[in-house]
């Protein structure tokens, strides 16, 4: 039975007890586009720190197998083939491939959450199926992956929204009263409140508008990505 | 005109640009505390960073003129005359005298908004006081200084009180989007909700659950504390 819920604002606060089940919380774009991916048919993701990293870990995909995805500074990274959008992950290009993906936030969030005893990622598309999950654990760690480490809106108020579906038994700590605060407060206002912080604006300007609206579809794929061992796949 | 509100949920996140007005806000207990101090005749308060700076700083007003106030851990400092309890900074204690004041979280976070123009200190007792003043500033932050480093639940709520109170012709970072959104969903069931937090509940066992309820009066107290070169005066 759930018994505490602590969201963590930002990764720097981040302190998770060996007995913990985390969510890692990228709504713009990271957990979205891997939810996307997975929903597609991709077989597997292997997340990497940096680009040098995302190099060694295709190496053994090399030719039809294998994929290269993600981002820096919102755009695609020079040699990858796909870059962070989920529009860009259908099931004709990512079925049955492996894919090896870094982000500037979400990946680096992932790989920060090694110590937890599962990792599940979490984005408005698959909260209520993240949310069924996690009513079978015991102590729950939702973790916003932030803007270049920095407090982001969206990211707290889909931390929000799954506190809001967990129920009532719980302890909720500081930062997930108010995420789900803040997400009751929003939630009728969600996408016209989120397309409008300093991000969702960067994001649009880079000609990714699309995501925007995609990446805020509440329950839309109900699919969940766990980590471990190095890989995600379905939970 | 007031043109840009960013709220710092935890000070590890902080980065002031020099014409920034910081407000300083540790609802439980020093800014409410040295709010009243100062409503309380107080002259000026000499915030210090720890027990020996505190030491050094009262030597000048040794005898009749100064006062030694603060905690750790929650309780009064051995050898003070002085803990956090609003409640002990009546009048007939503290009218004209100097205060030299620590405390864990709130004269800490005082101190790391040195490189700020201004610097206020802000709490449910004077929430509108300061957004009148604020309303004259180009560029304001509001420093949640939070508990032990951590995210704290009345401290973002109050400074989400501010956002609310400042008009909307600001641009308000995505923290401050989420605090005025917990500020908006919590303001109904304040007392009920800040009660209820470990920070709180922690307080209430150690005594001082009057200072709770006296802490969450909104308006109460409408002066605003300044901190310059070093000392806390009435702005």
């Amino acid at each position: 039975m759930l018994e505490q819920v602590d969201v963590f604002p930002v990764t720097s606060e981040l302190s998770l007890g060996p007995g913990t089940t985390a969510v890692v919380i990228d709504v713009f774009r990271t957990t979205t586009t891997i939810t996307t991916a997975l929903a597609s048919g991709c077989r597997c993701v292997l997340p990497a720190a940096d680009v040098e990293q995302a190099m060694r870990l295709i190496e053994p995909y090399r030719g039809s197998e294998g994929l290269l995805g993600g981002e820096r500074g919102g755009v695609k990274i020079e040699g990858f083939r796909l870059g962070n959008s989920p529009a860009e992950y259908a099931p004709e290009v990512v079925g049955n491939r492996v894919l090896v993906f870094t982000s500037s936030n979400g990946t680096r969030a992932l790989l920060e959450c090694s110590d937890a005893k599962t990792v599940l990622l979490g984005c408005f598309l698959n909260v209520g199926a993240v949310a069924r999950l996690l009513a079978a654990e015991q102590t729950v760690a939702l973790v916003c992956a932030g803007n270049d480490g920095r407090f982001s809106l969206e990211d707290f108020a889909c931390a929000g929204a799954l506190c809001a579906r967990l129920g009532r038994g719980a302890t909720l700590n500081d930062a997930a009263l108010a995420a789900r605060a803040t997400w009751r407060s929003l939630s009728r206002t969600l996408v016209r409140t989120l397309t409008t912080t300093s991000h969702a604006r960067r994001l649009a300007e880079l000609g990714f508008k699309a995501d925007l609206a995609y990446s805020l579809r509440l329950d839309s794929v109900p699919v969940v990505p766990a980590f471990r061992d190095g890989r995600i796949t379905l939970a």
